[in-house]
């Protein structure tokens, strides 16, 4: 099947590629020209698919196809439309191109869905602009709080003028974002935002089509796989303070190098998580003062960032970790500290709709594999509200956030296939449950 | 004896650690005003001292005790007069005047030495100027290249043009270095030089006092020590290059994390030094790329410094450390680069001179220890033309180039107690050849 499609899919991210705020590279961040520009494509490509089209106030733009009837539940699909500074085209785009693709599809195959679709480009996932991520799909899913609107970026623009711009600036908008009813301030109304979301009972979920952006598929020589979980993470800095002195007349006994202290502890995070996988534990921070050739490090500081699908083994890793650096820094006579800069939860994704997506891999692909997302997606936020599942696609040598990032024509095609092939599985939730209990 | 030669001598020290460059804190560079005021300084001293004081062309002062008969040997004393940046007052500094002092303490006692005796302060040692250290020794001893003259400071000054423009703004000097009998540029009969410089065979030696820079004498709780040998020394950089990626999508068994191999490779330089003393080797440097948290380092770059006392075993660790870091690389799949930037070799004081220092040491001390000099000092360059000892001063903490570089006046006296023993017991070769063999 689905050839054409396919085909299509690969252009329309070459073109939403070329939608930039800069002239050499992709760059394309929240509230900017080239979201503008990227969201009138994006929403002629869902019209042309059959879908209504709308933007919220926070730039999502979402395309809606309707239901059988007015009470049919709605699964979301999506994911976000702004992009790091240089980036790749396929991080986030991906995720809302293949599902208008996938819906174009079952259209030309005058195949009928018994449950409604909305297709979401989330206009901020990326956290560029206001140092802070997901603003688009907290607005989404009416979890944006005062603090999210007060975010300034940096030219001190806070996010809540930088939306009532934005809607100035858009023509015929007809969401009064400057004037409220309540005399407010612009913005305010976003909170909570918005009020025409589905009640979390008419959700079939949230499913997300995403890159990799790790090896796992390369190395399993897979186009895709399933993400079981994203991963918590807990990120910190340690300070190893030990004394400085001259390289040539201190004797090895008499030292309290800082750097020899922190090797040892890069070693044994490592290690650690080697043994504890799927944990992964990076040192990717390290600076030593004084830092001359002929002087012995007096102090080292250095980054923790420690990830698990499960929060227990995170915490459990954390300790272990913390411990073995206190007790190095105690045999070397060096001082030790730790500040916390970073503590998520991980987020599971939700097995029935992950096993849907399971069976639909291993129907269009030979073999499915499940992995667990390291780094952070919109689907994080959504799990706030909804079923959450999510679709890997292979990208080579792992490579994102870089102009180089890419996936493979093939595997793009498989991942669509995949997606009609699930849409065309998922039956209503009371059906589902049935097919379940008769295994 | 001495009390209050010491005294003289501990106040002397302070006096001169006010004559800086620099308003606060001790500053003196290789011929700037605050040389041209300390020369001057210390030649009141030296002539108190009944010296025959003069300035060589490159600024060394130098102070002559005559011996009973022209052909009488002579004896060097002496140490450098330039501070680094914000320095401590002894470093160099007490080498020059503790010979004043003993000199004049002998003068006291009306002792009449059966040989000359020259005491040095060496105009340049610590290379802050030019980038390049030992040249008022090199000078003195002759080994002053033309590369030496032409080194440049950071306003583009020549060490020939700042020579002579020091010449020129010296009222009477007699030393004609703005013209040349032979129509050179000035400066160039600095090579070789001095002319009047001593025979080899003339010389009994030279004996430096310097602040040990370092812990050990403070752990055996001795006031002073005899150097050995001043270690020789190989520097360098050793690049290592991974694969950066993302720190939460990339699992553990797939990276190629070059911190993680430069850690492995620092514990290994810890270790090997530690069961090879006196061997000192160390990681002073170390910079980390791309050096975000959640980055896997893609790029260690660290310095390596490696010293020992014996040629072939500093030869030998450095083989053993840099085949164990190709084979970390090789483990762990990185590129391994190896640049040498520094390659001397040790300095072995002279037997016979040394035996003579550590015998005072032991009349005046209780107990006489050896240590290896990690850093450079003027002996090195001297070594080249005449036999060397150095006895070492505990300095509190080990702390050097510091203003808060500090030896006690119990320590200075000490040192003091054992030059002048050193003087009484110093007699000519031929008579402490017959005390060696009759031993």
């Amino acid at each position: 099947m689905g050839r054409t499609a396919a085909q299509s899919l690969v252009a329309w991210l070459e073109e939403l590629g070329r939608i930039s705020d800069e002239p050499d590279g992709l760059t394309r961040t929240f509230l900017s020209p080239a979201m503008r520009r990227s969201n009138a494509q994006v929403t002629r490509w869902m019209a042309a698919a059959g879908l209504a089209v709308r933007e919220d106030p926070m730039g999502n733009v979402i395309g809606r196809l309707e239901g059988p009837t007015p009470d049919a539940k709605t699964l979301w699909l999506g994911s976000h439309l702004d992009t790091v500074r240089r980036a790749g085209r396929f991080d986030g785009a991906l995720g809302v191109l293949t599902p208008i693709a996938a819906l174009a599809e079952l259209r030309r195959r005058r195949v009928n869905l018994p449950f409604a679709v909305e297709v979401i480009g989330f206009s901020e996932e990326e956290g560029v602009r206001f140092a802070s991520g997901y603003l688009g799909s907290k607005a989404f899913t009416g979890q944006l709080r005062p603090a999210d609107l007060a975010l300034r970026d940096a030219d001190g623009v806070t996010v809540r003028e930088a939306v009532a711009r934005w809607h100035s600036l858009t023509p015929g908008r007809s969401i009064p974002v400057r004037s409220s009813a309540r005399g407010g301030r612009p913005g305010d109304r976003l909170i909570p935002f918005p009020s025409s979301r589905p009640a979390p009972s008419s959700l079939l979920g949230y499913v997300e089509v995403h890159i990799e952006q790790g090896p796992v598929l390369e190395r399993e020589r897979l186009a895709v796989g399933v993400v079981s979980a994203i991963a918590g993470q807990t990120r910190g800095r340690i300070v190893l303070r030990g004394q400085a002195g001259h390289a040539g007349t201190t004797p090895m006994a008499l030292r309290r190098d800082a750097l020899a202290g922190a090797a040892e502890f890069v070693r044994f995070v490592e290690s650690t998580a080697r043994l504890r996988a799927p944990l992964v534990a990076t040192v990717g921070s390290l600076t030593v003062t004084p830092g001359a050739p002929n002087v012995i490090p007096g102090e080292v500081k250095l980054s923790l960032d420690v990830r698990h699908p499960r929060d227990p083994a995170r915490r459990a890793a954390l300790t272990h970790l913390l411990a073995e650096a206190r007790a190095i820094a105690r045999r070397r006579g060096l001082k030790f500290t730790w500040e916390k800069t970073q503590d998520d939860g991980a987020v599971a994704c939700a097995p029935e709709l992950t096993a849907r997506l399971e069976a639909s891999v291993q129907a269009v692909q030979s073999r499915s594999v499940t992995l667990v997302s390291g780094a952070g997606h919109d689907a994080v936020v959504v799990a706030a509200v909804a079923p959450v599942a999510m679709l890997f696609v292979r990208c080579r040598g792992g490579l994102s956030h870089h102009p180089d990032e890419y996936a493979a024509p093939a595997d793009i095609g498989v991942a669509l296939d995949v997606l009609v092939e699930f849409l065309l599985r998922l039956a209503p939730p009371a059906a589902a449950a049935k097919r379940k209990s008769s295994r």
